[in-house]
């Protein structure tokens, strides 16, 4: 097997790093610590658990990064504080909600299709908040928001949104949702807003019943259409209480 | 005038703050530690030195995030150290690339627009990697990757990317770029790479020479159509030595 360096940037400098794990002994320097003679009792000592990996020279100790982390705030050499510094910058442009560290972040990201998710997810917040804004000029109220966020998840999702958080081990809903996932919701609630402002509806009750049938012919339309039962035309979604959402293959987004 | 709150989130709390100030009363209780009876004292003792603001009952003394998180780093209380826990989570994910904190900090962002910029910049990334891996194929060697983006900066930028990092007070060029600037070297810079590709270039001489030629046809584009001299065809871009970037107006993005 060819063994493929793949570094995290730390601060100014790039370490190497295995799956996810960096390479012990130079994320040790970089933090102005000397790599034990024995690495074992260091390990227990400071509850080190990460696997071996091989850099290049046959198996070698490693650090995950919470790890990296817990001993970059115990050390106490001029490099460690030095990182603690640079550590607590990067802790305050993240509260600032400082969307170049966002950037950053989304560039280290080994997934190439991580840009990619990322849009999607801002898309879908955005498509969100005009659904709300639109319902609250046509005269929506109270529990109508939470119940046209529940038709969204059951229709895309197949779940409610409880059960995709446990199933999917998240505590955030879009977090664990994938990018067509986000894209469909995005839609499906552009669509209904779109729909809401055209036909002039008024009221919970008009709101919700125009969701859930765009909902349904959302779905038919994203399982490919069905020749024998051609879809209306646009803007004049039609309840479909047939169907079902199938074969969603749920995975973390 | 109108005192806007304007929460910053701390891990699941909000904090009342005021122009990405913390409202400090509610930061130090988020950190267990009890808002002291002298303010000026404790504020000199710790090297506190932000503005007081207006949260509803006149003037209270407030802190900068850097501040917060350096008394959350300096408190031993079990709040604070609740808090550090949360923060070593959140630098081991950044190091990582989570590009689910990379959307929670864009959310968080004050910036209406910030989703926007970040799409650009992540897509002005992409744009970058195209044309380079379309130049290698092309024969473009060593000293033509610098030189590409050196045209495109001097043609959208209006300067080099030195003197912008300078003007604009950023480390990384593109930190300093606004969405419209990001848009527009995205769009040469696949222009270019698209052209090469349909051209059959071959060669430094021929891919910079013909990056010229684009960017200026793109900088012309961009200033508006000159009436007396109608663009040619895409796909047939030509050289246009006489105009120069005018009217570029520098802003941090």
């Amino acid at each position: 097997m060819k063994v493929t360096p793949q570094n995290i940037r730390v601060g100014t400098r790039s370490l190497p790093a295995q799956g996810g794990f960096l390479h012990a002994q130079s994320a040790l320097t970089l933090l102005g610590l000397a790599f034990p003679a024995d690495w074992d009792s260091y390990a227990r000592t400071h509850g080190l658990i990460s696997p071996q990996r091989d850099f290049g020279i046959g198996a070698e100790p490693t650090l995950s990064l919470p790890e990296f982390v817990r001993l970059g705030f115990e050390a106490q050499t001029p490099q460690a504080r030095r990182w603690q510094k640079t550590a607590h910058k990067l802790l305050a442009r993240m509260l600032a909600g400082d969307v170049r560290l966002s950037a950053e972040i989304a560039e280290a990201s080994p997934d190439p299709q991580a840009g990619r998710w990322l849009h999607a997810r801002l898309e879908n917040q955005n498509a969100r908040k005009l659904l709300m804004s639109t319902v609250a000029r046509h005269g929506g109220s109270a529990e109508v928001y939470g119940q046209l966020g529940s038709i969204s998840n059951a229709s895309v999702l197949g779940m409610d949104s409880a059960s995709l958080r446990r199933e999917r081990g998240v505590k955030s809903t879009r977090d664990g949702l994938n990018t067509d996932e986000l894209l469909r919701l995005s839609y499906l609630e552009s669509a209904t807003a779109r729909a809401i402002e055209e036909q002039g509806l008024q009221g919970n009750a008009a709101i919700l019943r125009l969701h859930r049938s765009v909902a349904a012919q959302e779905r038919q339309t994203w399982q490919g259409a069905d020749a024998r039962n051609p879809a209306p035309r646009v803007g004049v979604p039609r309840l479909n209480g047939a169907s079902r959402p199938a074969e969603l293959s749920p995975q973390a987004g």
